[in-house]
């Protein structure tokens, strides 16, 4: 399934994309994608539905972010070999965890705001992992029966604000828009290896990413398992995996985002994003 | 008002301490404390309740986090200058921000838990501020008008977690019970001066922090404005401030929590806690 939520910011709908790319409407069966309904159960309910029997939502309203109540935004960091490479670091011994700000979660393609008094906005294409029911002290064997889904994230970033301001990751990492995710969460049962996607980032249709799922250097599976020893995941909690080369820190000279850029990502079969840079 | 969440864990109820020290049911008058409820109107509309008017709650029930709806547990690290240099670190010249996960939030007086491999887990008393209504890029001299009020914290931290296991600090600061909130919310009209505030914390009777907020580097004010550069910050927030000298960590020789062990803490005016330590 490609579970989704539309209309207006805060006042999102649960719905269903079907076979045809249409949205359907969830509302009459579930309150929203979030919390009980992103658990194993959860999800089959959802399942037994034909999405034929539910409504056709007309035209083509925004899309929200695809998960709510999303209590933790977790991110891992340098975790792909050849990023690492780029930004003048080395893969960590074990996976680097930094939280971004859930207020920095908006729908997939929703304004891009640069901060004030920020030089240096890049992008970061990521695999986003959804957490379908609570995990502690999980183990490799487990941890794929706590993932509800996948989804597409762009770890967007400010360098400057993360690296030059003194201190911790999270710093560059939380403003307001900083976190599309979507368009939709595909359910884990339709990506049977998430070792294996294609993702790409473009701005202003020059491709700056294309990279693969293959070369992460911590997967899913260990990712889980791993954060699940320091903290309690929840449903609805995002994981974003890392990205691969390409940011704009990496190019040389170094890119970053200005006013008037537009940003699109995608991850095989998981769909793609489309951003527009403004002024905050 | 010193409004405060009672019942088991997962069913607080919203409750507010009369002057005589007795819990008083707020629920048919808010549905938590959280969101609108701690905006200045959320907050006149219940200062304007005559206390004598709520029912009192019988016996001594459990104390919940003193808020709901946390969406960001920030911290400031390495916030006085003292316990800086008990930990062999400089005052930075910007604050550190880092972040706990909202899921390490448990009452009061919950047990604490000892996560599994831990061999180093430290306690901290901090004075916490609960952010009432949203904050983006506000000036120091506003930034006052964005709290709700105060409660003491305990930011638990695994010292091996957090700096021998590579990479970011919420990796040591985010093991569930790793933040104790409350036992209440003192509203900020009842906090003329937050940075003139006793602090203590002692473990099994023997006092190892005993500071105030008067050493703090960066103030409260400051350091709404300064996040709110960053982030949104948004009702229910959390901002602990930082610790005063006299962690495990600081000790020589070092210090650290185990199995049994009772650890009491609190801030002036703010009330105090005690939490019992098992092991994870």
């Amino acid at each position: 399934m490609k579970l989704l939520r539309y209309g207006p910011p805060g006042q999102e709908k649960p719905g269903l994309l079907d076979a045809e790319g249409r949205i359907r409407d969830l509302s009459a069966h579930v309150a929203d994608i979030a919390g009980e309904a992103l658990s194993p159960a959860g999800l089959a309910r959802l399942k037994a539905i034909d999405p034929a029997s539910l409504p056709l939502v007309e035209g083509t309203p925004r899309l929200g972010p695809c998960v709510a109540g999303t209590g933790k935004f977790i991110c891992i960091g340098l975790n792909y070999s050849d990023h690492a490479a780029e930004t003048g670091a080395t893969v960590p011994p074990e996976p680097i965890i930094f939280m971004k700000a859930t207020s920095a979660i908006v729908g997939p393609n929703d304004d891009l705001e640069i901060p004030r008094g920020s030089t240096k906005t890049d992008w970061e294409v990521e695999l986003g992992v959804i957490i379908g029911k609570t995990a502690k002290y999980v183990s490799e064997a487990e941890a794929m029966d706590h993932v509800a889904g996948y989804c597409v994230i762009n770890d967007v970033s400010e360098r400057a604000f993360q690296t030059e301001r003194h201190g911790q990751w999270t710093k560059g990492k939380s403003a307001d828009t900083f976190g599309p995710t979507g368009p939709w969460l595909v359910t884990a049962d339709e990506v049977p290896d998430p070792q294996n996607l294609g993702m790409w980032l473009e701005v202003n249709g020059h491709r700056f990413q294309d990279g693969s799922t293959r070369t992460m250097v911590y997967g899913v599976r260990h990712l889980v398992s791993y954060l699940s020893q320091f903290m309690s995941l929840r449903p609805g909690d995002i994981i974003s995996t890392g990205t691969p080369p390409g940011v704009g820190l990496g190019q040389k000279p170094q890119v970053f985002l200005k006013e008037g850029d537009e940003v699109t990502l995608g991850v095989e079969g998981l769909g793609s994003q489309r951003q527009r840079v403004v002024q905050g």
